[in-house]
């Protein structure tokens, strides 16, 4: 009997067939027979409901087309189902997202241009250099190891942490496990590039955002809940010359009720866009690794991005 | 008898000493005498009037703060004065402004922040990558050519256009003299770094723009007269896709008056900030490299950045 394969995004016709070499393919919302959910092997997803995956009884590996995994509904997942995240599809355009946070912030560009379009060209305060600042990237993945090495070209001292040593050649300092507040301490920049997992959730607090310069900034573009809001509400309050360059809101469903934070002068929005959301060709990027990564599995390859239960759960 | 150096911008006391081991010192708005100026041999400037100039009859040497030179009064400069820019002193700082404002635009971050800032998360539109696409670097002086490392990390497709064909590692075809249209043919994205003399300016016209990517974005860290302002203006309003990005204005003056650029939708403005104007560490780098300079023509050694009196009179 051959395996059922049922995607909850729409693949292209020649991924389909890739997959169809191997096993049956069922999308979500195509016309024709549907899958009976029970026998369903493996799953691209995509969004799922819990109600899906509570019907999926003989599930043995999940896709997920994004690079977290963070928002699968992991209670309902048993413990013998592989689950594979799509961790560096993204990294170029993510990492180029962060630093066009980073700079915006850095070289004030919506203070200035919104002067400028009042005819006020009066200079005023200070914008500030990226070459020789120490920049402390937190999460050394495929897209923190991208922007470190972004990061080495502006000539900036970069500080790396994540959760196991890593020979990145970009790299000045590397700090791991419970060593994150000498990371930290007295870094101009930092980003965000962790996944959420439970180790990571809450980790940046109100002392850890005081180990940064006073006029710093943090830009995220991992998960919101990375940090502790309410920390980071009180921290901007009260240090008007730090910045938050985010991309991504702790809202997931209706961000709209963030605005305790993208309502403050000193954050710098962008409406979870640094991925797949506003380019198609990073979308299509991510969908063609994903195709890979469960042909790998049904040739009886190991796939890539295997991550673990345990970190979610 | 000892030279007579005359700085028209405010020097640090240890710069001052520097210049007095060999020569007298004199700076502009200084208690204590003033300097005649037909007896000033050298002069160190920031700006300098036509009448001040006029006076200095026996200037040989002209050390220039800023790193163009095209501000200086080039009528009133006899031939045998050697003129040195200050090239290259502000390179950093420009370059990361030229990446903070391709990246603002090709991330749309201005559009973005002002619709979260008002509670609006819909995401429309496509933003754009910088991954290889094909960037036209327009002048591969020390600006440029750091503008090039950078895109390099950013994994762009770097094509360099200068006056005379260097090895620029960091390029990936270059151009020179007459071939700036094939230069810019098929760019998504451009970047002037040229400096303004009578061959640069109105370089880029209307059928020169038409040679760019119609959702291409052209960023201006250069001189605005480079750019043919009412051929800009036409080919923005029949291009809404295309953004220019901008640091520099027609108007040195009064910048207000450029409205009819900076009020289009598709530009992103910043004041002049590029260098040192928000930057006192750019500034004092520029004021130490200038010192420098200065004491290198003092001991007989042939300064650096000697610019050709011909390309701008």
């Amino acid at each position: 009997m051959r395996e059922i394969v049922y995607s909850t995004v729409k693949l292209k016709p020649e991924q389909r067939k890739m997959i169809e070499a191997y096993a049956e393919v069922y999308e979500a919302g195509e016309h024709g027979p549907e899958p009976k959910l029970e026998n369903v092997n493996i799953l691209i997803c995509g969004p799922v409901t819990t109600v899906e995956l509570n019907a999926m009884k003989n599930l043995r590996f999940i896709q997920c087309v994004y690079a977290g995994v963070d928002a699968l509904p992991w209670g309902k997942i048993p413990a013998n189902v592989v689950v594979a995240s799509n961790a560096g599809s993204n990294a170029d355009s993510v990492a180029e997202h962060a630093f066009a946070l980073l700079l915006a912030a850095a070289k004030r560009i919506l203070f200035f241009d919104s002067r400028v379009r009042d005819g006020d060209f009066e200079i005023v305060g200070e914008s500030r250099m990226l070459h020789g600042r120490r920049l402390c990237v937190l999460g050394m993945g495929a897209i923190g190891s991208r922007i470190a090495e972004i990061a080495k070209a502006f000539k900036m001292h970069v500080v790396g942490y994540g959760r196991s040593l890593r020979s990145v050649a970009a790299v000045d300092e590397f700090y791991t496990q419970d060593s994150i507040d000498a990371a930290l301490r007295g870094s101009d920049y930092a980003v965000v590039a962790l996944p959420l997992t439970k180790h990571t959730q809450g980790l940046i607090n109100y002392e850890r955002l005081g180990l940064m310069r006073r006029d710093g900034i943090l830009v995220n573009i991992g998960r919101a809940p990375i940090i502790v809001k309410n920390d980071l509400i009180r921290f901007l309050r009260e240090n008007p010359s730090f910045t938050y360059a985010t991309d991504v809101w702790w809202n997931i469903q209706n961000p709209s009720q963030d605005s305790d934070v993208y309502s403050l002068p000193n954050v710098v929005s962008t409406p979870w866009v640094a991925g797949a959301a506003s380019s198609r060709e990073t979308y299509e990027e991510m969908l063609r690794l994903a195709v890979e990564n469960v042909v790998r599995y049904l040739r009886g390859e190991k796939p890539l991005n295997i991550v673990r239960h345990e970190d979610y759960r």
